[in-house]
């Protein structure tokens, strides 16, 4: 097991990553505050880990409230949160007890913010099964439901008190979401970690195998960068933006489609693709730098052109971003490969012109 | 005016109490963030104010989004809570924009609770404009909308930039509205300011005429009280919960009835004669202070017997409480006038009791 920190002062709380942690129910029993708790996952992954999970935890004399949602990204909505809070009600689930996530990053966004907000807050654990939740969303405290009009539009910061990423979870992942995880993998390389975009080009054909040791250093080498931007920002006033590479372009696709029609792993690959294609606009990346960004993705069997919603429809969407300050649009653009920058720099036509070459 | 001071570090901020602040947008500028802000006020209070105070600041260049809910307890819901995101998803509103509260405890309530999570938090101003509102829920940060199952059951602890309580609005107040914020005023003088208790005994016919004197009076005493206790404990730890004198009670009869049937103060007055029995039932209060709980509230003309729900369904109602803590119950009760704890020392016996002979 490799244990990594995130730093925040009274808000600190480790990271687990290895194989088999699902198993051991002692890694979670220091991080409670009564013998309460709730174990809320979805349809999925419920049938595969639920029952093993809560027996280990029941054992230890714990008593737990089961609350399973609907899967998907298009349940992550208020009706969908309120079944949280409805279960927790019913079996009169007080404030010191702790609400543990058991799935991905739908699962992990929705419990953070049920647990920021049921009875104005009360502690909880990320237990992240998908690669995708373990590289990125688990860490660092963003929650969030969508709305409508946009993605994560409402939500809060809200800090677990651990985070137990148990690599052998993966085995059970399909392919596409296996692979939806590798585009925040690849993005941690391309905003600020040259030598492990390197590591991730020499290596890819290992992770889409599933070997144990590549995943569980692609992990680790994820959940360290995000570590030191959360600890640097936690409330995304400037360098933790720099962490949506490809998101603003991928949140338009992921809206304008209907959520759950791509994955947001794949919405994020082609939206780094256009970032890439405007970022050589800009005149910072060569035509080189772009096709490097083209091809690491579709190595990993990402899609790297964007869905075909017409470049007015992408920019109606995008200003709904939350990185919009002031009524300006910002992007998260790459100065260089592995140096990321927030940026108001580009222009709308550039903008489009990235767009229509990259759908 | 006049003004306090909430001292919570970083997040410190003042009140202004006074007539016709609602007219002096200048009070208001040093506090935003960019110039667009949105006000969200209800269908009883927008009538009386909403177009002057948009004018005098818009006259100031502010750029502002105006929504307006149904007015009561009863849509202190889901439900009117998504209509705020969607009026500000409508107009672009992005993470720099500022809402402003206008209106009573409701209004205040919700528009926190929005604010705190709207884009995962955009800052926020209180206008309160009942009487209740500024002597209570506007101070503190407390904010949340209710569940069919219990009040205040989902929100955030969220503190505003600014307090602005213009007593003058507290002219076009009803009545009954008037009294019910009265209960939350005889509040601070029974759990930790017998002076102020004293000085409400001595002018309770002045502040039901509306002498602005000593309505200003007992807004400025009251907050300094709140404020006091707000710095102490923030997110409700330890001697915060002693603000909720009644209010466990007072829960009870507004989940029960259905919200709105009684005013939130009302409920809150025969809570406290309900919680001023039962200390005495445990030996901490005499017969002549359970008839001094009585007579202030009777003179404030409040209610001091609660809805004959039965005292069953109270105790199925109170153990939703958020003072519950690993299934206990705490209540909030008074060791002497002026002198409240929480305690989970009373007996269901005496509970019972209590409620029986004061319903």
């Amino acid at each position: 097991m490799r244990t990594l920190n995130v730093e925040l002062a009274e808000r600190s709380y480790p990271i687990h990553i290895g194989a088999g942690l699902l198993s051991n129910p002692a890694l979670i029993l220091p991080h409670l505050k009564t013998r309460r708790i709730a174990v809320i996952t979805n349809d999925v992954v419920g049938p595969l880990y639920l029952d093993a999970f809560v027996a280990g935890l029941e054992a230890q004399g714990l008593r737990v409230t089961r609350i399973v949602l609907p899967d998907g990204e298009a349940h992550k909505d208020w009706q969908t949160l309120n079944l949280i809070f409805d279960g927790l009600l019913a079996e009169r689930c007080d404030r010191s007890t702790t609400l543990i996530a058991l799935g991905g990053g739908v699962i992990g966004d929705m419990v953070g913010f049920a647990a920021a907000t049921y009875q104005r807050g009360v502690p909880f654990i990320q237990v992240p099964t998908t690669l995708l939740s373990q590289v990125d969303s688990s860490v660092g405290g963003k929650t969030a439901i969508n709305h409508p009009l946009g993605k994560n539009m409402i939500g809060a910061f809200y800090q677990p008190k651990l985070v137990l990423a148990d690599t052998t979870a993966l085995n059970t992942l399909p392919d596409r979401e296996l692979k939806a995880g590798l585009a925040e993998v690849i993005k941690y390389g391309l905003i600020r970690d040259l030598p492990f975009l390197e590591w991730i080009e020499a290596n890819v054909e290992r992770l889409l195998a599933r070997d144990p040791d590549a995943l569980a250093e692609a992990v680790e080498r994820s959940c360290r960068n995000k570590a030191e931007v959360v600890t640097a920002d936690e409330t995304e006033q400037g360098e933790r933006a720099t962490l949506n590479l490809g998101h603003t372009f991928g949140h338009a696709i992921e809206t304008g489609l209907g959520y759950g029609e791509w994955l947001h792993g794949e919405a994020v690959a082609a939206g780094a693709v256009m970032a890439a294609d405007l970022s050589r606009r800009l005149g910072w990346l060569t035509d080189a730098d772009v096709e490097r960004v083209v091809a690491i993705h579709r190595r990993a069997g990402l899609p790297v052109k964007g869905a075909r919603l017409g470049a007015e429809r992408y920019l109606e969407l995008m200003a709904h971003d939350k990185k919009v300050t002031d009524g300006t649009l910002r992007l998260v653009l790459l100065k260089a490969i592995g140096h990321a920058v927030i940026t108001a720099e580009a222009r709308a036509d550039d903008i489009r012109a990235s767009i229509d070459a990259c759908c």
